[in-house]
């Protein structure tokens, strides 16, 4: 008898319909004598509608309002599947995070999940019932209510699966979403994408952070340190999806397993700077403050002058923008650029540590595409290109295909001997190549 | 500077507009130097939604997962209402029933409050923060999120304004609703009722039985016990609204305060069985365990054989059918009728019980006007006529002008000498007639 932990998203249980079928997964796996603990989100569009109610009642809620008011779309979730579950003889109860003893540090809104006392839900699977936590949400050591920000729910399953080491039992976390797995790109733009069986931590987290939608990265980040094998799988079909585990001998042989698209890039450039790291830590710092997640950052020095730049999410420009100003105030020199209409497309594998030549034939397949790359940036186990959003889905195919992703198993390369190093994260990526063309300064 | 527990209800907080106001009258006590704990139904028809949801998963969800479905509504109303005051300036904090420190028995979807652990209340107060509660709910000893049953909310405010011993600093427990008080009778059934300007516990206590909607029995009851006055007032206008309060010297020159009118009962009928108290004892125990609350009972006796006659609501009638049938077998004799189509009309009043002519001044009114009356009930402070359905609010408003409720300050009667008894419930009060007729059984 193993232990599964099942969790299931927001379309996943869009209705009471959908809510019946979860709970037909879940009975089957406990018919087959397993124990379960299921995790899920708030319905459909649910998290968006409150957050939209929210804004008909103030501009600036509390970060800690927002907490009380979001996480009620998953409780509402948890007491339909657990009625679900009853209806189809299935003993269940519905649990809060809090209940189920999930512990956060309290920051309001994006929280990290401290630790787990598991002893509710032992007591609960005991007594022969399923516990069905709620996603997204734990309680402060205060008892404040707080949230895990967006793609919380799976990690709430990775650190219920961690808690109650599904792994050493034959278990797994189960992740059910609205795809069959994990694909060498998104099938939506590139239709040659297939299906990946297996995928280690490091890939997956790295094509998560390029722009993935399948798994959260602090989700997969919990799943590697501690050990949980996640299976990514379609809330709606019994086919196998796509394992997510550790790095396997036979990973390393291959080079790239997938590509990923992220759209909708800004880039700010801080042209002819004082080569000065105080400079450099004086505008990440405000960039911070700010709440801006920065993209990649590339740097380029010419003896006392340097300049620097960075890629956001569209939507920070503005904001980005007045960060940096503040800063040029300070320093007393330079300029600001603000491009906008940028993509990045980045392929990932764990092989690349071993393989040489990744980025030239990259570079050389976009190049006799016709298409103008800005930027290149790499880590150990990905290699990226910043361009114009509008060659950005043609690019993604054009690199699917140069490292044969569109004919499965293809893409092994030449072992030169293996990197014992981790993956680094994509901030301290080496860059490769940059231009500033297209620059278009934001009034 | 007092400390005022303001309790809004669900139409009061149905949109962000109604929030605002709400949130404008609480920084009207705050800005007049009070401390101010608001409690808060969920919004609108968010309950009777949600049921409907669940309606839409099972037939028969638990009572459980019906609590942690329908304590989400709350927790909106709490989170937007927060914001709504921090959006005016005022600094506020949203809490769930638990983390208000209330705590029920544990009884899902009827918790009685157990207690309130004030500490978080106090907290938040000292730090200039206004409490903004969830109505309806607590948690139990093991953590279980339970809900006090429809009107709950009104229970939630009465007991915090006890904990925070409100009276004794010159503050109350108000009542915000979408009614500007308590009137002599339902103004939509009767025009020319008037709004009363204080009411005693006791007067409220059996009006909010007879089916007076504007506070919750078990809120009145909570507030008698503990003291607390309870102002009920509109929630969009500035007016005084009802002050419900304990019995003064003048309270007992009023004969009659008020009028009210429960529609949709059915009577139950045993005729013909033996005149032993063991059959009365057999036949509400069996009628308890099935869930049904008994309205008035009469007993007629004729040496060794009684009749026993009770009222329900109409919707519980057929149950009564199965467990009284059930009695008259295991008693094997007499027989059973049931009665639909009737309505109880009741004045209350605390004077009442040192005034003498009170049934008889009601029999004659409603006599002389040729409506029959099928039964008369009493307690200390109320007389109840049951009749026809569609007689019935004709004979309210006959009953309201007989009692002089239609020219207040003109009901007072003749004192005979107070009495120093409280008053009974309903369920012990004398028959003074009984009748029969237009008896339809049920097949």
């Amino acid at each position: 008898m193993a232990v599964f932990v099942q969790k299931f998203g927001g379309t996943s249980v869009g209705d009471p319909q959908r809510i019946a079928r979860c709970a037909a997964r879940v009975q089957q796996r406990v018919r087959d004598g397993h124990s379960v603990v299921v995790v899920v989100s708030a319905m459909g569009h649910t998290t968006d509608e409150l957050i939209g109610l929210a804004g008909r009642v103030t501009d600036s809620p509390s970060r800690r309002e927002l907490d009380m008011l979001m996480a009620t779309g998953e409780q509402v979730s948890v007491a339909l599947v657990a009625m679900a579950l009853e209806r189809l003889g299935v003993p269940a109860a519905s649990l809060t995070g809090g209940q189920a003893g999930i512990t956060t540090d309290g920051a309001f809104g994006r929280a990290r999940v401290m630790g787990v006392d598991r002893s509710r839900l032992d007591a609960e699977l005991a007594a022969g019932r399923v516990p069905v936590v709620c996603g997204f949400q734990g309680i402060s050591r205060d008892g404040e209510i707080t949230t895990l920000g967006r793609g919380g729910s799976d990690t709430t399953a990775v650190a219920l699966a961690a808690a109650l080491r599904v792994a050493e039992q034959g278990g797994c976390c189960e992740i059910f979403t609205d795809v069959d797995g994990v694909y060498t790109a998104d099938p939506r733009l590139v239709p040659s994408a297939s299906k990946l069986s297996r995928i280690s931590y490091e890939e997956m987290l790295e094509l998560a952070l390029l722009g993935a939608q399948v798994m959260h990265p602090r989700a997969v980040l919990f799943g590697e340190r501690y050990g949980v094998p996640i299976h990514v799988r379609h809330s709606q079909r019994p086919d196998e999806g796509t394992l997510i585990c550790r790095e396997t001998p036979e990973m390393e042989e291959v080079m790239v397993v997938g590509a990923a698209l992220k759209p909708d890039l800004g880039r700010v450039s801080l042209r002819r700077i004082p080569n000065n790291p105080g400079v450099q830590g004086m505008l990440f710092e405000a960039v911070a403050k700010a709440g801006i997640m920065v993209d990649d950052i590339m740097q380029t020095e010419f003896g006392e002058i340097a300049s620097i730049s960075f890629t956001v999410d569209h939507g920070d420009l503005a904001d980005v923008k007045i960060a940096a100003s503040q800063v040029l105030d300070r320093v007393g020199t330079g300029e600001l650029a603000i491009e906008i209409g940028l993509a990045k497309i980045s392929v990932v594998g764990t092989g690349m540590k071993s393989h040489v030549g990744v980025a030239s034939r990259m570079f050389t397949a976009l190049g006799a595409a016709g298409i103008p790359i800005h930027n290149i940036t790499t880590s150990e186990i990905k290699i990226s290109c910043i361009l114009g959003k509008e060659h950005a889905q043609r690019a993604l195919g054009i690199a699917h295909e140069a490292f044969g992703l569109d004919r499965p198993g293809a893409s092994v390369g030449t072992s030169v001997g293996a990197s014992a190093a981790g993956a680094q994260p994509a901030l301290a990526g080496a860059v490769i190549g940059g231009t500033a063309a297209s620059a278009t300064t934001i009034a």
